[in-house]
């Protein structure tokens, strides 16, 4: 009996968005229809170093397959500057629910990054008008790649705008991109003007204005996982067709956590959450529909789907590194 | 950059029993002090496997030393029989506090056995009589080893009780020490007369009786870990000088759960928590004391000390497997 290991390549490798996005909308479905359990988030706080760990567990039924497994995630910010490592890292173990084996240990930050990739194009292929072929991004890092390769899977993306303040970064993005994309740099105005805008930046201020964003614009507000971060400006929540990837969390960390601690924000200015529209029982984007917002926090729903995803390809294409860790027989 | 694959073998090769003690000894400690984080058990419950998991995050810091990790356990009845798989197994990761890096991958289950054995030999230590030299165990499964392992590191126990109802493992266990101890099958209450006796066992009504047990045996309560389940008659219980490895876990899931929540015992019946003794604000045995109790339900703390231990010893003598799960450079 082996466990597979599936590091950052493998990772890569074996959740292709075409797989991917599919399994994360089946995930969100199994959550809105109750075929899925995910306790909150467990919260280690570390002060002393500056960073937080997170157990993220959950098990969700989508019909043809389930799934079951924890995500161990953390966020250091001074990874970066003093040890040259990533603020976020992440382990996954996923296991059968049946018996409980050990099925695969997964990078968590590839797997992370990918499934929150995912979450944008289910939202955005719900929200987004049909005829999307713009995309604007306000942030260049690790989040912004996957957000365009998840996005390119619902709507036909021709036009990209890249937009942040570290040159480097945008260089890098469009390097990455300029063969298979008319991609440039631009402003966050600009990139708000586009049929569809991510933000995957950690702001605690609002930096995109209300009257820069297009008026059929889905924005996929990505970026806030924390108490008082917020990137849009109230006027976009409340002038949207505003959904949440989950209530407890939206309302405690997510883009709309500020303006509804202070009460400009209700219950009432939710639309739905992403399940609800992905199972039917609230509609997705209509004809009269302006802007629509989508508030990701990321759940683990999303973690044990795109694990599910990664470990049955790996399997199918024997990539990983198999290992025996229960030393069974 | 590498992560630490110890398997089976190797969890049980790098956590040595006189390493193992007393870091867990430590982990009470810093429980009691405060420096510790242990967020509650999180359950994912599975009726239609006849199973559940349960995500373990930890956090200690025993001054030298500090440790963070997560175990994912489970309980699957079913398994042996339909699946010739143990009941429970696991898998455990261990980070470093300060980066958030996975230094290991652990078999969880074979932790679990070890962590378990070395929180009994703590509370021996504080509990037992200082010449303890019979040991008696009431169940002869993958626990009682570890128990007699754990236990004869902190006294010198010569003669050894092992009673259980299935002759094929009585057999085994005695085979596997009957070269380094005087040991013999017995009945529960010859096991109860000993100077330490542990009970190992999923019992849901109790089997050890009042009568059999020594005056002055101390007695480790290591089986009960879920509502419903315990192994001691209540007497035993109210007649003894009554400790717990943790207030919520014991009283919910542990030895005393069933007569705590039928109003028999209360918490004036409790006289301390291991970790109060461990640091010395409660009293250990004293010569006035007769029967003592320990009630152990397994506290994520425990984990991260074991993997902290195995980690260790196998970095130093180059044990385990080398992965590079995150592919950073």
């Amino acid at each position: 009996m082996k466990t597979l290991l599936l590091n950052h390549a493998d990772v890569r490798e074996n959740a292709p968005m075409a797989e991917l996005v599919p399994a994360i909308e089946a995930a969100f479905g199994a959550y809105e229809r109750g075929d899925a359990q995910m306790p909150p988030k467990s919260y280690i706080d570390l002060p002393q170093y500056n960073g937080d760990f997170r157990s993220m567990p959950a098990y969700l039924d989508a019909g043809s397959w389930d799934a079951a497994g924890v995500k161990w995630v953390n966020s250091h910010p001074d990874n970066p500057e003093q040890f040259d490592l990533p603020t976020v890292l992440g382990t996954m173990i996923y296991t059968d629910p049946e018996t409980a084996v050990p099925l695969a240990i997964l990078d968590g930050r590839t797997l992370t990054m990918l499934r929150t990739g995912a979450a944008a194009a289910v939202a955005t292929d719900h929200l987004a008008v049909a005829d999307a072929s713009s995309l604007g991004i306000v942030g260049a890092g690790a989040q912004s790649y996957t957000q365009l390769r998840a996005i390119s899977e619902v709507r036909d993306i021709e036009t990209v705008v890249i937009s942040d303040l570290d040159e480097e970064r945008v260089a890098a993005f469009i390097d990455e991109f300029e063969t298979d994309y008319d991609v440039r740099a631009g402003s966050v105005a600009e990139a708000a003007a586009c049929d569809v805008l991510s933000t995957v930046t950690p702001v605690e201020s609002p930096i995109v204005s209300r009257e820069s964003v297009g008026e059929h614009t889905h924005i996929n507000a990505m970026g806030a996982d924390a108490a008082g971060k917020h990137e849009l400006a109230d006027g976009i929540l409340l002038d949207s067709k505003l959904v949440i990837d989950d209530y407890e969390q939206t309302t405690h960390s997510g883009e709309i956590n500020v303006p509804w601690s202070e009460g400009v924000l209700g219950d009432d200015d939710i639309h739905a959450a992403l399940g609800e529209i992905v199972v039917g029982t609230k509609a997705g984007r209509v004809d009269a529909d302006g802007i629509t917002v989508f508030d990701s926090t990321g759940l683990a729903i999303q973690d044990v789907a795109a694990a599910h995803v990664a470990y049955e390809h790996a399997e199918d294409n024997d990539n990983g590194y198999p290992f025996d860790l229960l030393g069974l027989a």
